[in-house]
């Protein structure tokens, strides 16, 4: 959540020249984003009635191959009237550039609050925003296969090692060994599969009132199992962030606005269980993961585990079964 | 320069209610400040046309009781014509307001950006504005000491010792160790005295173009000798970040500016370089006491001691009186 690079009026000048965007107006370094540098941008406007857009430098733990997966996504789901912010093209028509061997890209600034304690209103119009999206990219010519798979678990969680996960808590590691191979036998194959965002928490959505106005954050999007997408959105907005306390009238509200929109296949919801065990094993794995191996005085926030590791065992206990019925 | 505290979206639009600013429509955390947190919020102003504000809210190192010095004096330099930001008020009409035991205020956001390199005709302006503000404060009823007066400077370089000054560049010791006495010595007492900024850094300037849109920043801001102003100012942006280059067209053209708003005083010009060397050991001995003691992987970059120890050696030099005769 920092701004790790320092781009000079001049810089950012020159960078703005490289759009039909006109003349910089501000340029705010903002505290968003942990693996990039972002700018909140206001320009005169290509028509001279201002404008604004989000500046991102990426610095970390990005693959540039898989930035015109991202970007194009942007575009595509923006123009079937998606809440998402459009890529804007430089001059020369490129969806990104490179500068001092780091790349950049400009997206549109959208207006909206993330909401910390959702309403059951505003669960209901990010479930039928995700179902939209899932609409929306079935075109989306571009394929990223999920670089957070289950493969992916394992490999972090090994990584971890059963010592590392018992020293973060005591039951963390039983309960993660318990349910790896269980999921991996139980793994739906054969549902629907899209365009999925992979991480749509309520900090990657923008809201106004009950409206969506943003979703963003595309940099976990992949193609992969579309019900997925719906656990991971479940388990991101459907609890207390300590994963204790379940909020029924959320879940059910979600679900709903999801359906409204994209109704699930029965096979899909009977999958949900088992995939929404797999959602919170995935953030389960990085957390911990990143606990284990990030200074507890660093720049980024850790985030606790086991948030992750008591919703996987409210998902595994059948007298929850209920919840996806 | 970063945020420190975390304000969901219910607290922001219930921050903005204590306002008539209209309705919350977005808040981004910007990476501004080191001892404070900042957002850039759009509402829908108090006339429906939208409108954006800086909030920030004061973690460490303030007195509560500088806050009314602070907040008034921008309203009284906006009302004077002064490019600073005015100070919103909330509805009861309070400057500031405290929440979780921190306090809070919010100001007018405006436009511009920070010049890294500026042209000679942009160090005018800078001039301009500095002078403006001065005459502009003088019938400020409100009064601060400076807090960063020689006797900080003495006690923070006391506090680094010689062998810490000495562990940082080997003559840096020696030259504040004969630099102090000295300018106690030759200190000018009796020449005007107004409200100063005393932090008119680069940073703290907006511009568009050539025109300064915004003085910023004014937490140092307090009364003492003017002209010490126009030391500080200059040693901000006269020189290369490192110290090492004096840019003769630059000091030129910030003096210029200066004076076509605010000639000095012959006994004011006179003591400049006094002045400046002044100024050079004021940040000479901040930066120093914060190099010892700030960890190298701090959230704040550690600034060289030394760009600023340069600074003094240039202004004690006699073969650069020329500067400010």
């Amino acid at each position: 959540m920092a701004v790790y690079t320092h781009l000079d009026a001049g810089a950012m000048a020159d960078i703005v020249a490289s759009f039909d965007i006109g003349q910089l107006v501000s340029a705010k370094g903002i505290a968003e984003g942990v693996s990039n540098s972002n700018w909140l941008i206001e320009t005169t406007g290509a028509n001279g009635k201002g404008a604004r857009f989000i500046l991102t430098m990426y610095e970390f733990r990005i693959d540039l191959d898989d930035l015109p997966y991202f970007l194009s996504l942007l575009d595509h789901l923006a123009a079937k009237g998606c809440p998402v912010p459009r890529t804007i093209h430089a001059r020369d028509g490129r969806l990104y550039q490179v500068r001092d061997a780091k790349a950049l890209a400009l997206i549109e600034f959208l207006p909206g609050v993330s909401v910390a304690d959702p309403t059951p209103a505003q669960a209901g119009a990010v479930g039928a925003a995700l179902a939209q999206m899932h609409l929306a990219a079935a075109d989306f010519p571009q394929t990223r296969p999920n670089g957070m798979d289950r493969a992916e678990w394992q490999r972090l969680l090994d990584a971890c090692g059963h010592d590392g996960l018992s020293a973060i808590d005591p039951v963390l590691a039983d309960l993660v060994e318990e349910a790896l191979p269980r999921l991996a036998a139980q793994w739906p194959e054969g549902l629907p599969r899209s365009v999925i965002h992979a991480d749509l928490f309520p900090d990657n959505v923008l809201m106004l009132g009950d409206r969506v106005t943003g979703l963003i954050d595309f940099y976990f999007a992949c193609n992969d199992t579309t019900a997925y997408d719906v656990a991971v959105t479940h388990a991101a907005w459907c609890f207390d962030s300590a994963g204790k306390a379940f909020h029924a009238d959320i879940s059910a509200a979600l679900l709903e606005g999801y359906e409204s929109v994209r109704p699930l296949l029965p096979e899909e919801r009977a999958a949900l269980p088992v995939l929404a065990q797999g959602a919170a094993i995935r953030f389960t794995a990085s957390r911990a993961y990143d606990w284990l191996n990030t200074p507890a005085d660093a720049l980024v926030t850790r985030k606790d585990p086991m948030a992750f590791a008591r919703r996987l065992a409210f998902y595994a206990d059948p007298a929850n079964a209920g919840v996806f019925a």
